[in-house]
C-alpha cells in the first residue's frame, strides 16, 4: 500500500531481511509484519502520506530497545520510534522503510516522588494515564496538547498545549531522560535536581529531537500540586486586536492565568453549533482558566475582568462550577471536530505558527486575508498567551488542486510567522513538513543542527528524513 | 607570573606570535599584552590558580569577535571569552594560554520590547545595568546570582540564584542567542517566540556551554512585570530538618514564593555579627520573599506563616517596609563576607551541590558531619526551594595541607550530591574544578558531551580544558 516516496533510501534487501529475521526470533509475537499493523504505524494524525515500516517491534525494556537499535545499526536499517500515533507532522512515517519501535508496552509509572514533585515514567505512558495514577497524591502533570499523547512522544516533539502559558512546555518540565542512542547504548541525562549547571544540556537536546538522535525510553517529569481552586471565564470582543491587547496587559501584569485560548469568530461559530454553546455571540472570544487558592483565583479573575472591560470586551462569563467549566473546555478541545463539521467530507490539518504576542494580531489578520484569497475555510484557535495559533485548514481530499492550495497556505503561514520574529512551529515539531521552513527560520545555524545529527547518529539510521534538512 | 600548568598545551610560539601581531594591528589600543591586565583576566573569583592569557582583546561587535576567532582558529590558538570575571570555577583561566576576548565593550541594551516582555542585550551588559535601563518600563530581569555578573557570563554558565525557585534559571529565561562559532561564523539561535518546536534546541545547548562551543555575543531574555507588592519574612527553626520540611510543603501547595533562603545556625551567627541583625537567634533560619498583588502577597505570607508554625518554626517576622527588606537581603548577600569574618585571614570558596529537596536535610547533615571531621569552618547558605546549597569553605591560604583538606571536602560534597540523586553544580558550572565530578554524575553520557564538543569545535580552541572531561 506504500506509495513510492521520492528520494527514498530503503535499506539493502538482504540486510533488511537479516535484521527482520534476527528480531523475529528475538521478539516472537512482539515482532509484527502484518500489513494492517504496519500501516497503522505508518502515519500519524497529520497530512503525511502513509509510509508503513517493514516491521513493528514492541519492546518492554530499555535493554530490548537497545537490542533492536544495535541490530538495525549493524545493518544500516532505519529505526522509527512510535508512541501512540498522534503526531501531526509525519514524524512516524517510515519514508525510508525500516523498523518501527512501538513503545506502548513500556507504559509503567516507575516512581512518584511526592516530596520532590517529580516522577519517572516509561515512554509509553500517556498523559491521561499518568494523571489517573497521580489521583490521590494531590499532584498532577499539567502539559496538555489535546491528544492523549504518550509522554515519550510529547518529550520527543517538545509538546505543550493550552496551559503552557502557566506551566511551560516539555522543555521546562522534563528533568531527565533515559535514551537508547544510535549505537544501542543506554544513557541517562539530567537528574532529579531542579536545576543543574553540570555540562551541556543533553536533556534539552533530546527534548524536541523527534527520534532522530536516539529513542527516549524513560522520562523524569516535574509535577505540580493540584490547585485548591480552579475557575474558568469567557470574554467576547468586537475585534481580534482588542482581545489580543487584553492578553498582553494580563501578561505584563504577571497575572498567572493557567490558560488563555483565543477562538476567532469563525471557530466560535463552529463551536456554538457543534457544542451547543448557548448564549455566546459569533465574535472573537477568549477562554480563561485560573488556578490557585480561592482568594487568588477570585483576584486573578477580577483583574482579568477589569482588563477585558478596559478593552471593550463584553459578557465576562464565569464558570466556577466544574460542570460548566468542563463544558467550555470540552468545546475548546472539540474545536477541531467543530471545524470539520463546517465542511462535511473535508479533511483538516493544523498549522502551528508562534509569534511574539505583539505581532499576533498582525499575523492572524494577514493570515485571515491570505485564507480569503485561497477560498478555503480555516477557523483559528490560539494559545494566545504564548503567541501560538493554529489555522485549521479544511480541504476536499478528492481535489488535488485544493490540497495544493491548502499546503501552499500552510507554508505561507510558517514563513509569515518567521518574518514576524516567530517560529514555524510552536508545539507540533518539524517532522517531514517543516524542513524547508526550518532553513528559513534558522539560516546558517542549520549547519549546527546537521553537525549534531552527524555526531549522534553517524550512520543516519535514527528516524531518517525528519527534523534536520539534508 | 603564570605557574606552569600540568598538561598545558600552549600554542606553537610562531603561530601565537603571528596571531598576536595580526590582532594588534587590527585592534590597536583594544589589544592589550600588559601583564597586569592579562593577570586580571587570568582568574575569576573562585579557587582556580592564576593562568593569564597571552593577550586580551576588547571587541565592540559580533563581527570583531568573529575576526578574533577566525585568526585564532587559523593558528590553533585558544580563545577564552571573558565577561566581568565573577566565575567561581576557573572558567576564565587561560590554562593553555591563548587570547582572552573581553566583552566589556559590548554593553548595549539593544532592544526592549515591553509588549512582549523581552529584550536583547550584548553579552557585556551586567544584570544591574540591565535592570537600571529597565527602570520606568514596569519590567525587570529577575535572575540574581549575587555577583553583578554579565548577562553573557550568566548565559554561558547557566546561572541562577536566590529567586530561581519562582523565575527559573538562565535555562528558562534565555529566548535566543547570537553566537560566534569556533570557525568564526555568526549564527543566531532561538527567537522571539515564547516557545518553539523547530529543531534541536541550540539555545539550551549554548546556555551552560561555558565558552567551549562558541562565544555568546548577544542574548534575548524574558522580562517580567515588576510586582505590585513585595514583602519579606524570616522564620527560625529548632532544627534544619523542620525548616526543610516546611519548604517542601510550601512547594507542594504551589505557593509562588519568590525566594526561600536557608541559613544554617553557623551562617546565621556570622550574619547576626557581621550585619548586626538584632533580635534573631542562632538557629537554622529561612528568609522568604513574596511577589504579587497586595492581596496575593498577604495570602502567600499568611499561608507560609501557617506552614512555619506547623513545623515548629518561631518568630515569623515580617518585613513589608522596603528598608527592613533591604537590610535582610543585604545581610543574605553579604553572607560570604560574614563567613570570612568568622576566620580573619582565611580564603573562602563555595561548593554548589543541588539535590532533590527531600534529600536536602540528609545531604546537609552528612556534609555538616564531614566538615566536623576536617576541622574546617564552613557555614551553609541555600536556595532551598531548589535544593541547592553552598558550603562556604574557609581555609588558611598559607597552609597547603588545609587547602588540600578543603578541596577534598568540596569533592566529597559533589559526590554526595550525586549519590543522593542530585548534581555537583546547581549554578556555578563545571569550569576546571568539576570535571571529575561530571564523569561521576553523567557516566557514559559524557561521551556525548565530547561528541558535541568535537562537532562544534573540531580544533579544540574554544576555552580548552573546561567543561568537558578529556
Amino acid at each position: 500500500m506504500n506509495a513510492p516516496i521520492a528520494g527514498s533510501r530503503r535499506p539493502a534487501p538482504e540486510a533488511l531481511a537479516s535484521v527482520l529475521g534476527e528480531l523475529s526470533s528475538r521478539f516472537g509475537e512482539r515482532f509484527v509484519v502484518n500489513a494492517t499493523i504496519r500501516e497503522q504505524h505508518g502515519r500519524g494524525e497529520g497530512l503525511a502520506d502513509l509510509a508503513a515500516p517493514d516491521a513493528v517491534v514492541f519492546p518492554e525494556t530499555s535493554d530490548e530497545v537497545a537490542t533492536i537499535v544495535k541490530a538495525c545499526a549493524a545493518a544500516r536499517v532505519p529505526v522509527i520510534p512510535f508512541g501512540i500515533g498522534t503526531s501531526l507532522e509525519g514524524h512516524v512515517a517510515a519514508i525510508h522503510g525500516g523498523v518501527c519501535v512501538d513503545l506502548s508496552r513500556m507504559a509503567k509509572v516507575l516512581e512518584i516522588n511526592a516530596d520532590d514533585l517529580d516522577c519517572r515514567v516509561q515512554a509509553g505512558v500517556s498523559r491521561e494515564q499518568l494523571n489517573a495514577e497521580l489521583k490521590g497524591t494531590g499532584l498532577f502533570f499539567p502539559i496538555d496538547p489535546g491528544a492523549n499523547a504518550t509522554i515519550g512522544g510529547m518529550a520527543a516533539t517538545r509538546a505543550s498545549g493550552t496551559n503552557a502559558v502557566r506551566y511551560g512546555t516539555m522543555r521546562e518540565n522534563v528533568l531527565g531522560l533515559t535514551v537508547v542512542t544510535a549505537d544501542g547504548r543506554i544513557i541517562t541525562t539530567g537528574g532529579r535536581a531542579r536545576k543543574s549547571a553540570a555540562g551541556y544540556d543533553l536533556t534539552r537536546l533530546f527534548v524536541g529531537s523527534e527520534g532522530t538522535l536516539g529513542v527516549i525510553t524513560e522520562i523524569r517529569l516535574k509535577l505540580y500540586g493540584v490547585p485548591e481552586a480552579i475557575s474558568a471565564a469567557v470574554a467576547q470582543f468586537a475585534d481580534l486586536e482588542s482581545a489580543v491587547r487584553a492578553v498582553i496587559v494580563a501578561m505584563q501584569m504577571s497575572i498567572p492565568v493557567a490558560r488563555i485560548e483565543l477562538l476567532d469568530a469563525l471557530q466560535m461559530d463552529a463551536c456554538i453549533r457543534y457544542s451547543k454553546l448557548d448564549g455566546y455571540e459569533i465574535k472573537p472570544t477568549l477562554f480563561f482558566e485560573f488556578h490557585g487558592t480561592d482568594a487568588g483565583v477570585a483576584e486573578q479573575a477580577g483583574l482579568m475582568q477589569q482588563i477585558v472591560a478596559d478593552h471593550g470586551g463584553g459578557s465576562f462569563r464565569w464558570a466556577t462550577a466544574t460542570e460548566e467549566r468542563t463544558r467550555l473546555w470540552k468545546a475548546r478541545h472539540n474545536a477541531y471536530y467543530a471545524a470539520l463539521a463546517l465542511k462535511p467530507g473535508c479533511f483538516g490539518f493544523s498549522t502551528d505558527a508562534c509569534v511574539p504576542i505583539s505581532r499576533l494580531a498582525q499575523c492572524v489578520m494577514e493570515t485571515r486575508a491570505d485564507v480569503e484569497s485561497t477560498g478555503l475555510t480555516c477557523p483559528i484557535v490560539g494559545h494566545v498567551g504564548d503567541g501560538n495559533f493554529h489555522l485549521l485548514v479544511l480541504f476536499d481530499p478528492k481535489d488535488a488542486a485544493e490540497r495544493a492550495r491548502a499546503e501552499g497556505l500552510a507554508e505561507r503561514v510558517s514563513l509569515r510567522a518567521i518574518r514576524l520574529g516567530g517560529t514555524c512551529t510552536g508545539e507540533h515539531g518539524v517532522g517531514v513538513h517543516k524542513l524547508g521552513a526550518l532553513v528559513a527560520e534558522h539560516g546558517e545555524a542549520v549547519d549546527y543542527l546537521r553537525a549534531i545529527k552527524r555526531a549522534f547518529d553517524p550512520l543516519g539510521i535514527m528516524n531518517p528524513g525528519k527534523t534536520v534538512p539534508e
